[in-house]
């Protein structure tokens, strides 16, 4: 039985968490940098009480959550580690897993450290964009650190399915790779879009329905993607290298006036949706 | 007053046209090379009556709209054309004006023709797809050829609004130099993301809903498509270069590690969604 938590940030992802854990009848330890935000958290009863900068109050919880920028993320753990010794379950909300697995193993916290990364979200950010549902039936990839403890996993299987979400467990290696080309490679495609008409003078408002769902991801948070493009560096780089390929390949048949080649481009494109067989990686 | 539209082609457009027109009471004469699409149109009562391969029925109609393919609309056009004489307004739905435009000119149709671009839809196509609602509140363009009469825009605003569309008028050619960059881009980066996602195997099952609105558009009809890009060939080469280089700055900033560059890459298209002064062209 999960009976009390700390959520470390109260954003998008901790704020929606608090909301779902307090709603299901656990108790809530809360801190934010942002007293705003911790403020708002704790008058509307999501948070039974604050954790203080000292983080002694995690002592009392059964899992500490990691809701903050995945570059400061390893810092806090290294400040929160000499309270956590109780606590069955370390986890995070991160979009790359590599590092902050790679910190828990240095920290000596490694047998109870489950990577999480909520496929989720949307371009919003902070407190007030926190929602109650948003793991409900949300997909959540568990990343455990080779010392990970099979308690420690099964807590975090139940940690998650007690918000609704559905849980994946992989490698962080492999989960950095997979998510560079399903999650990091359409925002910095969105954003590259935004960028290029923007040069044109032409904003959201000049748009169709189809373009406005091409770049809307565009208005994500600016530090969260700085952070997660240079942690995630290599396997980014990849990915924007395959794009860069395809666009080039497109742009030559055009070129070229080849219909063929552009009828196969766009057709390959539109087969693209029916299901592909899923590596097994 | 339009008391009787001819439509040739029943698709998203046409169909969605024909609905919108036959609600308001308008007298709708339909055509469509598929018979099943023209006997459902003709079953659901919103065609009156149908339009045989010679096209003389459109002699009887205050207006004729093209709803068919950019590249096989001048070839209709000029069959239509000896029955169109009583006819005020001769429009169409083509994603592209420059071609049809001049194809109208070439025929001696110019002084009744406005191209229009509903910039609307979505990626399905056909009948099926065509829905009472599709061009409330749409915008479309309106591209008058030279020669076209003052009394024939009229006709086409009126038209278009009987349908609740929201107009706007400019030149063929402004129209696709803009749209190159609003629609067809978008469409063209949609297309190639998911061509790179599937060379990983990678499928819409595996995206999340960030990365799913961004591969969306890939499903669209490719043969309208192939048609479109190679109509619009040269303002669409400019489009691409320009987004091969937003991503040729974001690769070079990731790969130097770059943490302002970075940051200045994703600042810069968060900021984007702030309306942004529109070119006057």
């Amino acid at each position: 039985m999960i009976e009390s938590v700390a959520i470390v940030g109260l954003g998008l992802m901790g704020g929606s968490l608090a909301r779902a854990l307090a709603a299901r009848g656990v108790r809530v330890f809360g801190y934010d940098r942002d007293l705003e935000a911790l403020t708002a958290a704790l008058g509307e009863g999501v948070v039974a009480a604050p954790i203080g900068n000292g983080f002694a109050e995690v002592a009392q919880a059964n899992v500490v959550v990691f809701a903050v920028p995945v570059q400061i993320a390893p810092e806090i753990l290294a400040r929160l580690a000499p309270h956590a010794e109780r606590v069955r379950l370390i986890t995070d909300v991160g979009s790359t897993k590599r590092t902050i697995v790679q910190a828990a193993h240095e920290l000596g916290l490694a047998d109870r450290f489950v990577g999480a990364h909520p496929f989720t979200g949307d371009h919003r950010s902070g407190w007030n964009a926190s929602r109650l549902d948003l793991f409900s039936g949300a997909r959540v990839f568990l990343c455990p650190a080779e010392a990970t403890t099979a308690t420690a996993l099964e807590t975090a299987l139940e940690f998650w399915s007690t918000v609704g979400a559905v849980t994946e467990v992989m490698t962080a290696d492999a989960h950095d790779e997979r998510i560079a080309w399903t999650s990091h490679l359409p925002q910095i495609t969105a954003t590259a879009l935004a960028l290029a008409l923007g040069e044109q003078r032409l904003g959201a408002q000049q748009l169709g329905p189809g373009g406005r769902g091409m770049t809307r991801l565009a208005a994500s948070d600016a530090e969260m993607w700085t952070n997660i493009a240079l942690d995630n560096r290599i396997a980014i780089l990849r990915a924007i290298e395959a794009l860069q390929e395809k666009l080039a390949e497109a742009r030559a048949a055009i070129d070229a006036t080849d219909e063929a080649a552009v009828r196969a481009f766009f057709e390959n494109g539109a087969r693209w949706q029916t299901p592909q067989p899923i590596s097994k990686d």
